[in-house]
């Protein structure tokens, strides 16, 4: 980055120094905000359009402006562009420059507006393009799931409660549950995208301007759907941001607790699923080791979004309006809350499909734990016993169970017996894993054909 | 509460040695959830209905469930009811009640269903209810608001950036900002609702049940949106907790920064405002003293409600499938919060048309601190020059002014004139309040045509 | 709680019209703050002998005092004392009381004090007490983890990272894990409370007092270290609160970890440990459960102390000197800080010494995993081989034990050889668990004897 | 950064398929924790000095290594080095290109450690570093604030409650209030340092290693206090990260509470201080406009340290022993925590030397508001009135005032003895700022010669 002395401050007429040197990079917020050069000049060329339009600036000025813009740009990709800390932002340098290379003319964009409301709408296309991006990756995560579901539609596997074996559910089950989370994500964004996409410019410094702007079309231009309502709120406001730090922060506590279950399933003592080695690392001193580090580094990650939500919601508290600089301070967490959902979404999306459950050892797995005895429970309230005095006899069935090292459906018939006259024969069917599942058939149970169908529902609401 | 040791546990089959005593009262949730009786009897009810629909129960035996809660209700209300911390949660208490009062038949309540869908359910009914009430106060508040904003749309008061005098506004406007704040936090709130609204219902413990029940008519009943789609999701769910509180903790961050501008403006220095005494008060020993207690306190108040969603985040993440007993834990955040923001929007509503700004010494404050430097730019800049060499004139123009101690309306035509030749006698017309905040007359913008037609559109926006 | 109404302010003088009822409501603190009566006494005792000591009360106005407050003591504690909302906080109804009872004597209690530090003052002494009584149940768990760690110092079980097995380790190694996170945690606890020990009355309202007060004498009565240095920094710091729970928060944080351990280990995929029925509870519908619910709990109830650390830091944030009423909301969450930590400690240290390891199974796991494949690696290179070829070599080795489904120590000697040619028969010896943790013998390494050694000098840390 | 395809893992050979792009990537970390080269070598050379010393290495071997690292260092000085993503981490690349250099012996660095000890031992070595440099920072921001205190110890000023006028103050007891929260900083920075400074080498992966080692040995050549206790404990442990990182919120919501005033005294209405020019910046659009910039960044990174804190506390929560991948999170945000609070105290120990109190606006300050009500009430105590009744008294005359329009010093003393009989000429005495103050003549308080001693004190304890 250039030095800052070379360029002077755009502000300076009423200063009496020079701003102090590390103050001047304490300050300056081009070492980050550059990343916004594409909706900075994207803005900048809808506003010298609508200054054009209502007679502020010429048509030549106009095309002057934006061809030297483009040329901007170009360098910036170019990698050619001179960034200087002195002249602060992004704003500021692009500014610069382009009246180092049009010379006068370009003095005059910055008419009518303000960085306070430059830097709002600069935030706000770039993350409505984000959550749109974001959004992509979600439903190809999503879809990959409802895939999976439907292929392991029937696969046995334990249902937990407490991490203790509950009732014996399918894989694919588990997986749609996975999908439900994400399809709130999902509707979040969307819902966080409408307010999002409000325009900030021509709020100004704070108070609007004296010039006779028109509001509608820069909007439209930049295809934001209205103008924000008030100027104080427009270049202060900075929800939009938190919003969509809060929808970031529990989207990875639902990776999180996706990747816990990787976790355990991939560990010696589950065993329940195998990752492909392309998704782990080794260790630099165990030569067995096969780590699961996708899913733990996402899990680690959630700490990250939810401190960037804190940081966020601290900064702006009790803040009076209108802009104060602490704002500044909103873009570095933005910034990464964006490129870790990203990044998270993407190597999630990449890594289900390739799961492999491992349908022996989840189906032995049901098997331990007396997973069936709820339906030994229903089993003999359908008899006549109410549910509270069934479940205490199986309760005693489990006990007796435990004693012996054996699972409900190893008891004979006479030891069944013991706890309840009722019990007959058939009660061996209502014990078995796959009766039991096929029996939970309604909507949201784990019966097969309500998988099935719930993974079709799922992919109807995905397309919508 | 009752001693714990004379009711004995409805799990308690298996166990071979009793709850530990500390351990029971450790994990028993009744202290709070009690709070919930309400929603778990009319989940009740709706099961009991649905039960009887489809056959599990007969209508006798339903008729004699619904009279047995409906009376336990009234017990609860009349403070007859004799809560026990060995039943655990308002669940049991209320079912062990049921069969005390109606015998074997209150045993069969419980059938197809589990306490983890249970407690979801009455989490949702409840914060439901609570997110229209909230909704309500809310409504009132913007409408003060409004009024507020209609009556002093033509006060003149400085608008600030960073805490220094930026640009004359109204009052009118900075009011309308406050509303805009509150305007994003109503959306969010009823974006929340819809998820919210959905029955987890008949998820029972993670699995669904075997007995064949109508989720559809249990929804319809409860007034829920549709049954929840997976029973794993449904019974491990908390993010509709951690939405609200996200919801609530923008909105308390709002009213935090509404209450440091109204600190700011009952103090001596700035002087803008008077707070009737009904909303403050005094000091034990500093006989002077009329402290702004309200808005100081619901400025504390935002790091409660922040704390309350780092709470739930940390709550839910890793957490496996489907329910652990950590959600237990997500109760008293989420009713504190709740409490919290009714009661911050209801003191704000009864305070906000209280209000009374000081009109002349607003204006006078509007005087100092170069409030019209940028009109003086904007001035320029229809002159012909460029705006930033319209900064660079008016900077030096004001560091006169400084040294002089005379605001820029106060200098001579010869003194504007050293600066700028293009200056003229019409100068000082575009240099008073009146003329400046005028001028500011597009969407958004603080002219007071444009605060009236937002205030408007605000009422309209308010009755949709 | 009784009617407000009854009660005049003690602030009213300057007031022309009385409080709202629901901002009385709103602002009162003696629905939680009545919890330091203890305090406000003792604090107020010392308080008066000190006034007595400089000639400010005479020796039997003191008297009067002291029996009055001792008097209201027992009342309080009889459940006979009537508190009011209207005198909004315990000090004010403490010494409304007072005067009931005394007369004007009592009037005279408030010399040279305020509520600002007045209430500094109970808040630090009742965090002092508790930070000792917390302290105690600590070292009663780290008392318990010692004792376990030398029962189980030869316990094999598996060591993980990732979840994965890493190497054999001993049971008992790692109960002193857990030991070293929470001696770090009464470390911290006992320089919090070094800090916490240091008197704010004297400040009174901000600026200190014209009474010639002698603060050294009350300190010394109270038990502090010394006086605060600073009056607007003594009313104003809630650092006590934020650095104790700061520490709450990582020692939650360590029983958090312990807990996921605990809740894995009594797994039925993992098996290792056994907890007896009192700490566990079952399920409404499934009779087989017995869930590991305190572990559970304490590890949700880490969120709780998170969230109360970021609630009182984004409280302090941005406040100006001196007291506001922000402050007030310093008690609940530090409250609740408080009997979270005291709750969840009393449990474990009930529950740690009734852990039951199943050493069978944890030895079964532990040669599952190829847990001394780094012993290989290390056995090559005391042959000579480099570290990293080493790995390589076993690297191979694992990928066959893997594809033949067989450990280390069950391939031959001959397949072996296959991968390094100076492999030889005794070999075997370093691929058991014994020669395993055996060789691990450095300070801090898992051999027994060093873990043997380790509790030991745990224990002498403990008693200093 | 170098493409990684060019170098082999060093941990594959029970790998059948090469890590996936995107996941390399994802889960490299060389991209930031490359900063830790310095650490990361010191750490290997005094590892293969104690490897020598217990035989492991030869003498020749030993020199050879270190040459090497040296060496290497010099190349990543220079900007020579080429990092791989490919390789991971800094310990890797560093390795490899040890190998690289010296051939074979390189490869025997690594005996007796692994990655999990080498990157907490670097990590602790880092944060003792930066202790040391920021307690520097601090203590020189606290020598300006005594040495302002002392400059202005008997310029007056109001001091506020509620930002409320309260009594009058001197700035230099301001300034030595500030002086006291950061006093508290530097402690707990020292408390944390000493936990900080124990050494994990030697626990390697997480069992200890077979090699002979002599962990005393080389925590001595790195200037540690002690090896840590516990190997499981020693890689897992991330105390000292969020131990630091609540230190320095702390700091920051102290710098953001001095940020905060510094902010209101610089504004129009306040006008209490001149921050020079050097320290504050412009407007792009307002040309009067000279902003606190520096405070108001400063009050906004106090948000980004607090969401460190909670980033850091949600990734350590749940997790089991040993270390996980999830752990690799730690370095961004303590990293950033460094940078900031060494930034933060940088600019503000360089700011705080040219504040300058605006000795006759704050002297005029202090006459508003009644600041001397108290003084009054003390008074009338003196003269025989419990201080109940004195406050009342006074509440009605300030009542009076301010219908008039006029402080109590600017009432007749008729109209004072309205209120009591007992009030005489001699009123006016404590009446005066000057009066007021320096009765307030106790440790701890305002007078001018209690500041006076407090700074001598304040010195005395920072050169301790």
């Amino acid at each position: 980055m250039a030095d800052s002395d070379s360029k002077s401050k755009p502000w300076g007429g009423r200063f009496t120094e020079s701003t102090d040197a590390f103050v001047e990079a304490f300050t300056a917020s081009v070492g980050f905000d550059r990343r916004l050069y594409r909706q900075d000049i994207a803005g900048s060329i809808a506003h010298a359009r609508m200054l054009a339009r209502v007679g502020v600036l010429t048509a030549a000025e106009c095309d002057e402006i934006i061809a030297g813009l483009e040329d901007i740009r170009g360098e910036i990709e170019a990698g050619d562009f001179d960034w200087s800390v002195g002249l602060e932002d992004v704003h500021m340098n692009i500014e610069a420059r382009l009246t180092e290379r049009i010379g006068a003319t370009g003095k005059k964009l910055h008419t009518g507006r303000s960085r306070n409301d430059q830097v709002a709408t600069d935030m706000r296309l770039y993350l409505r393009e984000e959550i749109d991006l974001i959004t992509a990756e979600l439903e190809r995560l999503q879809g990959g799931l409802i895939d999976l579901a439907e292929r392991e539609a029937d696969t046995l596997m334990p249902g937990f409660t407490h991490l203790q074996v509950a009732m014996p559910v399918t894989f694919g089950h588990h997986m749609l549950a996975w999908f439900e989370m994400l399809e709130r994500d999902r509707q979040r964004l969307a819902d966080c995208r409408r307010r999002v996409n409000l325009m900030p410019l021509g709020a100004a410094a704070m108070a609007g301007t004296t010039y006779p702007i028109d509001r509608h079309y820069t909007a439209e231009l930049l295809g934001f759907d209205a103008p924000a309502e008030n100027s104080l709120d427009a270049v202060s406001d900075r929800d939009f941001a938190i919003e969509f730090t809060s929808a970031a922060a529990l989207l990875l506590t639902h990776l999180s607790r996706a990747s816990e279950e990787l976790i355990l399933w991939t560990s010696a003592q589950f065993g329940f699923i195998d990752l492909p080695d392309r998704f782990c690392t080794g260790s630099s001193i165990m030569p067995q080791k096969k780590n699961p580090d996708v899913p733990e580094l996402v899990r680690g990650k959630t700490g990250r979004v939810n401190g960037h939500l804190i940081g966020l919601l601290t900064l702006m508290k009790g803040q009076p309006l209108a802009y104060n600089k602490d704002n500044q301070e909103d873009k570095e967490p933005l910034f990464d809350t964006v490129d870790t959902v990203r990044g998270c979404l993407r190597v999630f999306a990449d890594m289900v499909p390739a799961i492999e459950p491992k349908r022996e050892r989840l189906r032995a797995a049901a098997l331990e734990g007396f997973s069936t005895a709820t339906d030994l429970a229903d089993y003999l309230v359908r008899r006549g016993l109410p549910f509270r005095d069934a479940h205490e006899v199986v309760g005693k069935a489990v006990r007796l169970g435990l004693e012996q090292g054996r699972d409900l459906s190893q008891l004979s018939l006479e030891q069944l017996q013991q706890f309840s006259g009722i019990i007959e024969q058939d009660v061996f069917e209502v014990l078995t894993l796959e009766g039991s599942i096929a029996s939970r058939d309604h909507i949201g149970g784990t019966a097969p054909s309500q998988v099935r169908a719930a993974a079709q529902r799922a992919r109807q609401r995905l397309s919508r």
